[in-house]
């Protein structure tokens, strides 16, 4: 499944950060999105349309807010040993992309530097679409309306599809100020006294929370299509309609949302139903990523436990 | 003069690459127009109209093509260390944007590094206007319509302003595919048979040459006026007229020209003054990187001597 690709983490378990690296070392045509109002990224001018380079080799998801953004240089370095990248003349630049989210305060501050963005991409491998407690998600936490002491702990999510040899997955690592919902219900939250879910929309709506900077929501589109790079961002401009679906409320002035998308080119497709499939595609990820946690959540401590992360083939 | 902007530099003459870092520690409303085809930007999104961040610490620009995009995160540490940045939360987040430009082939492969960013940040000064080839100018060049063979060594540009208590400095490396001109006549570019220059422009017109990515021009507009960061931003985008201006042909699908605008905010103006004042200074300070060198330029080696730059008040 989506041979073209290789994905690889670096997990800092005890510092609460890390780093999701994917690969596509032919390189991948590419596309970007960034919706959200306060992001860390990395390169994205270059995949806008009209920009000359087409095609990407790599994208790095990372913790450390803009500080993580350093482990892009350490892939930047594995690609270059490879000899891979875009041919500039006598050297080939690798073209690595990038978004941070914000995990500071989730446990202490970290972030994964370039020695951890190279291993990531060293250890990254083919068929490798593990989400959970990993990677970019690793410090990632949802329901933060009041900061850290809402927080409820997410994660990575990866979400798969394939059809009559289209291939296409979602990775995501999910770190929003909302909530995660499905059709309109809350399926993860900030505990309620009751032992519900607060409803973040309604108390945003409702009054002034002095609300802070540690969100985001950042992740990749990668599939075997066929795209142009204008379509490309329009599949990464989309992903962010998922978002609507399954945050609430999402894309706040404090999510620095971002999303990639990268096409290897080996499927023609009708675009078309790309466009249908990866809103749904998306919010499924972002709600593998909040995984089954069900478990009651009390007081001021992030529930570290991860429960039930799952990756399923999702089909229509 | 603009007692708010510190600016330091990394020179590694050795390589033929380094780094200008232009501190505002107490944060400048930043805007930025990435006008290029082929740019090597970080952080740039965060700059745009409608985002939550307005003000900047510093602008990194670096030689080293994106790899040099590295040095930014030794920025981010030293003012990290300074406890200054977006006020996220528990932490500071140092506000660094930057963009790389491509000196790889001038001498040899070489990058300034996360160190080399800190130590450029850790020496940077106020009154600071120097150029020539020192800094992201080091390993600059242009008239590359023959890749290196055709190149003429440009450098560091510096033109300042001031009127009335208004301060303006244009800081720009040029490392342009095309010659430099002034008032359509060339000023600097490949040696013609005959002594005089060839035009780029005509021989582009002409036919078509193998052309590589070696090229980009960057800069920032520094100025103690009060901006909105709408305004930030229209300057920036208009600092690329002075690249029509100055250069020729410009904004090539080879060029990744990028331009930030920082405003401190000490001086209430009227805005067109500005709109006025921007292309001409940002041609001039790209004429003052092309120095007064009109030595001869024989053969397939660039010219490493820089003659005559210079540093003045331009006075309207």
């Amino acid at each position: 499944m989506l041979d073209s690709f290789k994905i690889g983490h670096y997990t800092d378990e005890e510092n609460g950060t890390g780093a999701t690296v994917i690969l596509c070392e032919k390189g991948a045509v590419g596309g970007v999105s960034v919706r959200g109002a306060a992001p860390a990224t990395r390169e994205t001018d270059l995949l806008r349309n009209g920009k000359l380079v087409q095609k990407v080799n790599a994208v790095t998801l990372s913790g450390g807010s803009a500080f993580g953004l350093e482990c892009a240089s350490g892939v930047m370095d594995y690609l270059f040993e490879k000899g891979l990248g875009y041919n500039a003349g006598k050297f080939n630049v690798p073209i690595v992309v990038g978004a941070s989210l914000y995990d500071l305060e989730y446990k202490n501050f970290a972030y994964p530097s370039k020695k951890d963005g190279y291993e990531a991409a060293k250890a990254a491998r083919t068929d490798n679409f593990e989400g959970g407690c990993i990677g970019a998600g690793t410090g990632a936490t949802v329901s933060k309306m009041a900061g850290m002491e809402s927080a409820r702990k997410a994660g990575l999510g990866v979400q798969a599809y394939s059809l009559n040899g289209l291939e296409i997955a979602v990775i995501v690592a999910v770190n929003a100020l909302g909530d995660i919902v499905k059709d309109g219900k809350i399926i993860l939250g900030a505990q309620a006294p009751d032992g519900g879910y607060l409803d973040s929309l309604k108390v945003f709506s409702a009054g002034s929370l002095e609300l802070k900077n540690q969100n985001t929501t950042i992740g990749c589109i990668i599939t075997n299509a066929r795209l142009t790079k204008e379509q490309a961002n329009i599949l990464a401009d989309l992903a962010h309609d998922g978002f609507a679906l399954s945050i609430s409320p999402s894309h706040t002035m404090f999510d620095g949302d971002a999303m990639f998308c990268l096409a290897s080119g080996e499927k023609d497709i009708e675009f078309n139903l790309l466009t249908a499939i990866i809103p749904r595609l998306t919010a499924e990820a972002i709600r593998a990523a909040a995984g089954q946690n069900d478990t009651p959540f009390l007081g001021k401590k992030v529930n570290k436990l991860m429960f039930g992360f799952f990756q399923k083939m999702w089909k229509k």
